[in-house]
């Protein structure tokens, strides 16, 4: 049984894959002309690179291999994204913004989720080097240009801000193991188990945090956080540069959830994630993750998205298929030749059929060449 | 020293990325309109799925890991011809003529050549379902137009056909210890000791193997094999083919090697392969591989070729950089925001700085958008 697949690997049959195709092209010009430039990092890394300034689960989601050159460790890289930030803090090595896009597989020891794949194709945009609210802006804009593209422009986007978190755990002096329990519990949404792990949290910071998976919602969320949290800068700002995205992106469905902490150990300001009916998770994510590049050598600030093309392509309709010309063989009759080379030069798909072949199977040919008193035209194939 | 790379896997950054990009939509375009059509299948699979019907070499050069799934061994793949002949046995099924073509990331434990990467990108077509040589003199000339595609002709396509050398082995009755010694020696010309391995070969067969090496050169050698090569059934139809070849591509620089054995556990026809002045070997390879569909649970004619995507690309001469337009930020200035957006559609890469940039160091901007009596007009940049 040599043609099964390991669990959650499949093989891209051709509709699929020219719709994915088509979707590549497509999204990957759109980074191009905003003066995103595309990189190509390699599949394989040292260990300790990829993982540099991750959490434990890309740890467990990442295969491991040694290397027989050198006896090291490798991994296969589970998300591009540190890649990417390596690129811009090592070798790039500019001062400015850096604009940077990649599209590539990606592999999971175990699945995402429960339907995923385990080699999601990763594509995202990247904004190195500036550390202003505009730049989030333009990640959150260009991820929703992305999704429009693609046909299935995203019913809501979520709005988060890891700082309002961090800032009460800081102000709670809580220690490491309670901030890590409260941050886990904040995620999963666990609020009995919440109220318990919070007990000895000082006021106001334990109502706070009580408070934080409640406050989600529209605009005026911000409001009720501004009223209700404890008046710390850091919040302040937070909910600021929230309220800024509110107005600057009006024609946008977003919405705001100070309790989504996800990439916490990662992310450091605004995160951001989009939806669309009838996936059960986000089919984008992103946001500010300033700092990461520290591990490369350089300090810098950095925002950015992604999404796994599998999905958007599986999600998005894909177009009926082109159609194809059958065209006898043309071996001896330059006529017919050049008539062949003329219409796949119009970006037309002409299969040419070899001696004693008298159909196509492949690509749906719903023409043919047809020769009339030494003319070669193209005709619509009659009946089936 | 996060930012050091396993030996030979590199990142491919901007300018040659976007080189790269641009072949492979070229190439998958030329496939495309010939009917190939694209397939995806995964980088990892279970090993003895990848290593159906090929040799050693392959087993050797294939990472290995555990599947925490299933507890299996899966291996990454190193070649990817054979998961497209499983999709074409096992997954499409069709009865006719199948051609299928492919671009991705493949993985070797070690480097192919000296200086190669260990992540070469594998770009190829496979024509399944035709057993005649209409369908390898279609591969070859689709190699031929690739490659001239790309910018860089090849300056000589050697010709070879295993069906020779396997003749004369099946004809002398070799043991298959000894067949192995012998075409190992073939395969890396080493004379003195053919002539020690083939001692003990009956003749004709013993003359004919020491003969196989000089065999090399125009089209006047399938002559010279046809007068004195052993007059066996299977030796004539290999030359006819090879010289139907000849006659059919009178634009191709053709030359014929009938000591060429290479992948010869895996081919069973004519073997070709394309050379570029400044590349020590072949860029291109292909051949005809009958059969390997059968561990998939159907036999199929299959031909077809491959080359390295990354190796073509840094042969071929890139073109210029397309140059970019600097914007100022537009936020608030909607006649800018539409004069910017109507060059991206136009295919032009507009940056827009963020508020508070005076330059951009990414694309290369070569105009800049200018204001001139509320009009936004591009100018070209003064100076550097």
């Amino acid at each position: 049984m040599n043609w099964l697949l390991p669990e959650y690997i499949a093989d891209v049959l051709p509709h699929e894959a020219a719709h994915i195709e088509l979707l590549r092209r497509a999204v990957l010009d759109l980074f191009r002309v905003r003066g995103y430039e595309l990189v190509m990092p390699p599949l394989l890394e040292h260990l300790d690179s990829l993982l540099t300034g991750s959490g434990s689960d890309l740890r467990l989601r990442t295969f491991k291999l040694v290397d027989q050159l050198s006896g090291r460790t490798l991994g296969l890289r589970a998300d591009m994204t540190p890649q990417v930030a390596r690129i811009d803090a090592h070798l790039l090595n500019r001062q400015g913004v850096t604009r940077l896009c990649y599209c590539g597989s990606v592999l999971h020891t175990l699945p995402a989720l429960q339907a995923s794949s385990r080699e999601p194709i990763q594509l995202g945009a990247e904004l190195f080097g500036y550390a202003g609210i505009e730049a989030d802006l333009e990640a959150i804009r260009l991820m929703a240009v992305v999704l429009g593209t693609a046909g299935i422009p995203a019913s809501r986007i979520d709005i988060g801000h890891v700082g309002v978190f961090r800032a009460l755990a800081g102000a709670a002096g809580l220690a490491d193991d309670v901030e890590a329990k409260i941050l886990q519990l904040l995620q999963v949404k666990d609020i009995p188990s919440l109220h318990d792990a919070c007990e000895k949290v000082a006021e106001p910071y334990r109502s706070a945090f009580l408070r934080l998976p409640e406050l989600y919602g529209d605009g005026n969320i911000l409001e009720t956080a501004s009223r209700e949290l404890p008046a710390l800068p850091e919040i302040a700002s937070a909910l600021e540069a929230m309220r800024h995205l509110q107005t600057s992106l009006p024609e946008l469905p977003l919405s705001f959830d100070l309790a989504d902490l996800r990439g916490y150990h990662y992310h450091n300001g605004v995160v951001f994630a989009a939806y669309y009916p009838g996936f059960p998770s986000a089919i984008a994510l992103g946001g500010r993750y300033d700092g990461v590049g520290k591990d490369f050598g350089r300090t810098r600030p950095a925002t950015g998205f992604s999404m796994d093309l599998r999905e958007v392509a599986r999600l998005a309709v894909s177009g009926k298929a082109g159609g194809a010309i059958m065209a006898p063989h043309s071996a001896t009759d330059s006529a017919l030749a050049s008539q062949i080379e003329a219409l796949r030069e119009q970006g037309e798909v002409v299969v040419e059929l070899l001696p004693g072949e008298s159909c196509c199977e492949g690509p749906l040919c719903d023409r043919q060449l047809v020769e009339n008193d030494g003319q070669w035209t193209v005709r619509e194939t009659i009946g089936d």
